[in-house]
């Protein structure tokens, strides 16, 4: 599919090349196309510090709109928001062995609690403040979340419980891509309890649903929503549920995922009830996470060689105008496009006019590479007619139009919804076409051999065969999920 | 003042003590009481990490809301948020003298990165991960943020720039008190870089009337805004401005801070600008901070010996609705109650219908103590007559009274801008009853032995005199501020 960007791009102007504002392309090379998307729409760096990544004001409110629009969600879903210690006592996290097992490798852990200058006048950790025992920057909170809850639930009477927070997590990153994977990151991790296993089961996929619902209707990706594999499980969970999405590379993002935990960690924290029988029972627990990954994924999903598009739902800028200012009606131009911005903003359209004592083709391009959904150009003579020139981001330059600016205002917010459908179908159907369903390991092993671009769908039954694991091991191929819609099949690809 | 509140409260029925939801009461044990009525509205509890808290939904609820109002201010002043990392390289922290004097007694320091069993089983540090620079979790964030800053920074077109993040931060604290003083605390961190000192201390001014804002308009919490003194500045701020609140046991709270940094840590980090005449200088910068505390600081200005008492502007609920059941005609009164929660939903109220199965009585005491601003109360005999009954949190049962159900609708926004404006009102006139205007430091000294409770203004020429330090250290007395608006004078009080 690259490939094919590339051709239509060079086929639109047949004798010279495409201009790209960003560089290297992504059939060039796609991982560092990626380093300068984030780059060229200003959304994130390499933080001064190891693995961890500085998210920009771009890119943090692509994140704040994603976020309002999940929280929303879920809270409708009867869960509640609260916050819990970011530093874990080491002993709270030794309870459960599948658990520390899966996060140890990767910890920062606080031993002192104090600097002082040694004897050469450099700063150090104080000796003296070691701590009796070391506490580790969360990974994930389950532990400590359950050593309180547990004091929270005595009957039956007060669950379910479905808690929330919003917050920083560590993971010790040795490879690190912003985004995608760095050390810290932020994320919502959702801790619910149950008093019965079918409960916390069908809670696992109605937050896997919520996933679903803001990566398709609001971030416009297409996700397969499944179950992975024993061997791809959560540390500690019974059962994780995930939604997979494709990028453009044909390679998978892990974009939210649900566990059902079973009493793995009512039983390690000791939340127990009593139940409606009078008896005392472990609690049946969930949690599930979703990440500023998923922002890694909006740019893998849909943008192109001049940069991030942003689905009109989460855009920070739905609409940008751009003034054509020239130095002679520049009052009355302006003054058109103020008008222009509060009447948009009365029908609660986010716009912005852009002002600034710049060239307007140089504020395009920004705005092009910042991927805002609908650009609007207006000059003298645009102003003079009562008209102005409208361009979708997501069709291109050739979707330029003229309009009538009242018809702009009453259409605004149908073309915005319309490039967020437009995004959804056309990301979906690249998706789609795409997964290769096969019914030998053969097939499959040529599939990865040749370098080919996509999911394979096979038998369930081939995991875990030696056929299946060479191609895992000799390809970094992993099974992405069992799909919900089909048990008896396999999802199979490499990832992000 | 708890002396009279007691008073009143006995005086309302003469022959017997009047009880109160809360125990102790605010004159008995006013610190006790503080940490009774945290727990009597389920707000926070601390958590089982020493010196760390959890924020319990309904405390959580109202951070929010505190949160999204003063973010929503900010932005209007051209503040963007971003995310900058957590753990902070120590060779950062060290670059400011002053700064690495002032926070290195308290800081939480991370050593390793991995977790392995050691000879005998038991979960260490892993040896070999011993970081080659220490890393320490952030008590604030100037340094790593001037690292990033720098870099964005090129020329006076680049200024003014105006960053904030909400985030949490940590300071090693050996005596903890909930929302007041945590090792782990929420909240919200600016920092603003200009091209001139007169710039900067202008804007130091800006972000602290915003918080007087929040505090005053959307807390009720009356402020005297003021400079504080040179021993009591951030640790490399010229200049720190401060809100500063009156409990009911008449200490202060400092209820948020604001810097002008002076080029302290521009040339720290390096932080350099062309200017418009084409010189390259160091930039001038602020950081303004607010948090939790702030909560602590509402519950003590607002609480009473029933619980706390939520500004409606906040409240995580404005009215609630207990509809009472008694089992001839339950279905009828509860559609009534539905619909009116649904009219008053209409009207952008946070209204929750409360049909829990439990005795009316107890529902109610509980948002009593939760301190829901109106409480309505509908049984068979108000929903025959068209009516409710309505009870202000702020004034207590005799303001019980009952209304038709239209015009209660129509009135309730109403009611609850009245209950704002009463709060804010009943706690100025509170604090200004007790600033006492002295000319002399024998009177402070006496002020302060004979435990009278309140601030003292005083000449600002007696600051760092032998008397006035004397008492400082005798009564554990601090200079609050220089107040603003009369730079000859000082607040002097005790504070938590």
């Amino acid at each position: 599919m690259i490939a094919q960007m590339a051709q239509a791009q060079k086929s639109q102007k047949s004798n010279k090349p495409v201009k790209t504002a960003v560089t290297p392309t992504r059939a060039d090379n796609f991982p560092e196309w990626y380093q300068a998307v984030i780059k060229a729409a200003d959304m994130a760096e390499n933080a001064p510090v190891r693995g961890c990544m500085t998210i920009k004001p771009y890119g943090f409110a692509l994140w704040d709109n994603v976020k309002n629009a999940l929280d929303d969600m879920i809270k409708r879903k009867g869960v509640q928001n609260a916050y819990f210690p970011l530093l874990i006592p080491l002993s709270f996290l030794a309870k459960e062995a599948d658990h520390v097992d899966g996060f140890a490798k990767e910890c920062a852990v606080v031993t002192h609690h104090r600097l002082e200058k040694d004897e050469n006048g450099k700063l150090v950790p104080a000796p003296s403040s070691e701590l009796t025992e070391p506490l580790v920057v969360r990974p994930t909170s389950e532990t400590i979340i359950g050593e309180s809850v547990k004091n929270w639930i005595q009957s039956y009477r007060d669950l379910p419980m479905k808690l929330n927070q919003w917050c920083n997590v560590f993971r010790w990153e040795m490879r690190t891509r912003m985004f995608l994977r760095t050390s810290e990151f932020l994320w919502q991790e959702g801790h619910n309890v149950f008093e019965t296993e079918a409960e916390a089961a069908k809670d696992a996929q109605l937050m896997l649903d919520c996933y679903a619902d803001l990566l398709e209707n609001w971030m416009a990706i297409p996700v397969i929503k499944g179950r992975k594999t024993v061997d791809e499980r959560f540390p500690g969970a019974i059962d994780t549920l995930t939604v997979e999405a494709m990028m453009q590379d044909g390679k998978a993002l892990q974009s939210g995922t649900s566990h059902h935990l079973g009493q793995t960690f009512s039983k390690s924290s000791d939340i127990k009830f009593q139940t409606r029988d009078g008896d005392i029972e472990h609690a049946w627990t969930t949690s599930w996470g979703l990440s500023t990954r998923s922002i890694g994924g909006l740019i893998m999903v849909h943008g192109d060689d001049d940069g991030i598009k942003m689905p009109p739902k989460i855009a920070p800028q739905q609409i940008v105008i751009l003034p054509f200012l020239k130095g002679d009606n520049d009052a009355d131009v302006l003054a058109y496009c103020q008008k222009l911005t509060d009447d948009l903003t009365a029908k609660n359209i986010r716009v912005l006019l852009d002002d600034r004592d710049m060239r307007t083709g140089d504020k395009s391009w920004e705005w092009i590479k910042k991927g805002v959904p609908l650009r609007v150009e207006i000059g003298g003579r645009e102003m003079d007619g009562g008209e102005l020139s409208v361009t979708r981001r997501d069709l291109g330059k050739s979707s330029k139009q003229t309009l009538e600016v009242g018809a702009f205002v009453e259409q605004a917010q149908i073309m915005l919804d319309d490039i967020q459908s437009n995004m959804f179908n056309m990301a979906n159907k690249e998706m789609n076409d795409r997964i290769f369903d096969m019914d030998n390991m053969n097939d499959a092993r040529a599939f990865f051999e040749n370098e080919k671009q996509g999911f394979v769908r096979i038998d369930a039954a081939f995991w875990d065969t030696p056929e299946f694991n060479a191609i895992c091991s000799d390809f970094a191929v992993t099974p992405r999920c069992i799909p919900l819609d089909d048990a008896k099949k396999m999802i199979i690809g490499k990832s992000y």
